[in-house]
């Protein structure tokens, strides 16, 4: 089934304790897009760059099967650029540079083949840019939403975030994240709360330790996958929903059981996401390293007990 | 089997965003019996108390199966006493007040039907006293030995510290303490690193976000077990392990696959001891609530992948 999604396009530039790249291609869309090219070839892209974004970056887009007629090309702007730094633990970063270019302009229109995507990605942006694109869907009551958002809109935007968050089906948003949205420090405290502003689903990310999936009285954990090396955090939470909605979209099944698999298929993305920097290892990958991890996460929490 | 519980007991006094206690029975060797207690009743616990330590503390252990020939009573001093106050995220705290009192004196001398316990293990306390208790089992290298340890050690202790966890088999420590003792910042380089140290096991503990064993290049993990409320993690540590040991101690089997399912039950145990105020809560469950909550576990992280 087809995927819409939808975010930012970006260059970054990105200093870790193990290395720096300059001006990398990144931004949500292409983390999410990237990701999700590995479970189905129906991805329809809305996002904005300008005139400086590399044609041969969206050609390898194109040929994943990503579909860039979303895509708005300004040729009289410059692509956002975001620079950061992390620290030693890998987590904390400071925004050194956010230069929103083209991002300032962002007024998406989805192209009419686009308005009955059957899954929707909506990647980290302003609750209006969001609601936006939910209003263009011919049907939302049948498409099933997932959305990030960060803390930044919690503290600017609370009022309208709430507004989109009640339309969706799936919040994916980190631990820091759902204790600030919901006032509770115990994240199945948080979960309870965060059901009632709409979401039946809930994705708490927890970077290196793994993700937490919630529905009702249902709870489900990922854990991360002990890495030897991790090189660069940047866009690991948006490989994460693009794993994760990818295959949503390939296997069109949003029960709790198959939305498990997804986290592990979600949580498999993101483990390969940051052992390079940026989208790198995104083009490296094949099916059968994806399969080989999946089965390694598996191993890692196998047990029985005995009767 | 039976297992040698080696460590503080203490008076605590407590003070967590939820609440405080005042002078609780708390201390390393008195959480770790408590766990174990629920897999084997044959405990050797080594340890020192005052004359101020209650009777009925003692007789309720005894009760549990936990032999105290080996607890010295100084019947002129005092319990060891440690005051402290945890931070809202429940895992950084700051000691207020540390009277170490009769611990001072603490010079452990094994009753003779101790020294050939078949299970070892060794609650954080100074390496000297680890290697002194180490130095009597008649047969260390028949035990199997496991080692809990801190950071204070390491700055303080780190020559007699490596001399003493050469000696053992598991070496249970959490993920900021691994990553000292290895300078190694990837718990997967921290791990291979600690077992040219010696321990052919490593637990690496991260709190509420779970536990993890290494040996040679498998890795397993137990994840947290989401909580609503958690109302003192005291002792949280020292109950793992006991738990762990005391699952060890009752199967006798120390293969991985084992090992696995003992550190399940370490993490069950541990789950419990947070849920309230120092051992409160391990006195007042029973083995059914402990297999119904190794299910909640086993299904947290239950998943399957269609061939």
């Amino acid at each position: 089934m087809s995927l819409l999604t939808v975010g930012t396009m970006a260059f970054d530039s990105i200093e870790t304790p193990f290395g720096g790249v300059d001006k990398v291609v990144g931004g949500a869309c292409t983390y999410i897009s990237w990701a999700a090219s590995y479970f189905t070839d129906k991805i329809n892209l809305v996002s904005i760059v300008g005139n400086d974004f590399p044609e041969k970056e969206l050609d390898a887009l194109k040929r994943r099967g990503v579909d860039l007629s979303g895509l708005e090309i300004k040729q009289d702007g410059k692509t956002f650029f975001w620079r950061g730094k992390y620290h030693y633990n890998m987590i904390s970063r400071d925004t050194l540079t956010t230069d929103l270019n083209v991002l300032d302009d962002f007024n998406p229109v989805l192209p009419e083949h686009f308005k009955s995507s059957e899954f929707v990605m909506l990647g980290n942006l302003t609750p209006d840019i969001q609601d936006q694109v939910l209003n263009q869907l011919t049907s939302a009551k049948d498409s099933f939403v997932a959305l990030d958002t960060m803390n930044f809109w919690m503290d600017i935007a609370m009022e309208k975030l709430l507004e989109v968050i009640r339309k969706v089906d799936v919040l994916i948003i980190n631990d820091e994240e759902a204790r600030q949205l919901s006032g509770e420090y115990s994240l199945v405290n948080a979960a309870k709360k965060i059901h009632t502003l709409g979401p039946k689903y809930l994705i708490i990310k927890k970077g290196e330790h793994g993700a937490m999936l919630f529905n009702e009285n249902k709870v489900f954990f990922a854990p991360g996958l002990p890495l030897a090396e991790v090189k660069d955090p940047t866009g690991a939470g948006d490989t994460f929903a693009g794993g994760f909605m990818g295959y949503l979209a390939k296997t069109g099944d949003t029960s709790f059981e198959n939305m498990k698999r997804a986290l592990i298929y979600g949580s498999t993305m993101a483990s390969f996401c940051v052992q390079e920097f940026g989208i790198e290892n995104l083009k490296k990958i094949d099916l059968d390293k994806i399969n080989e991890r999946v089965t390694a996460f598996s191993n890692l929490v196998k047990f029985d007990i005995p009767e």
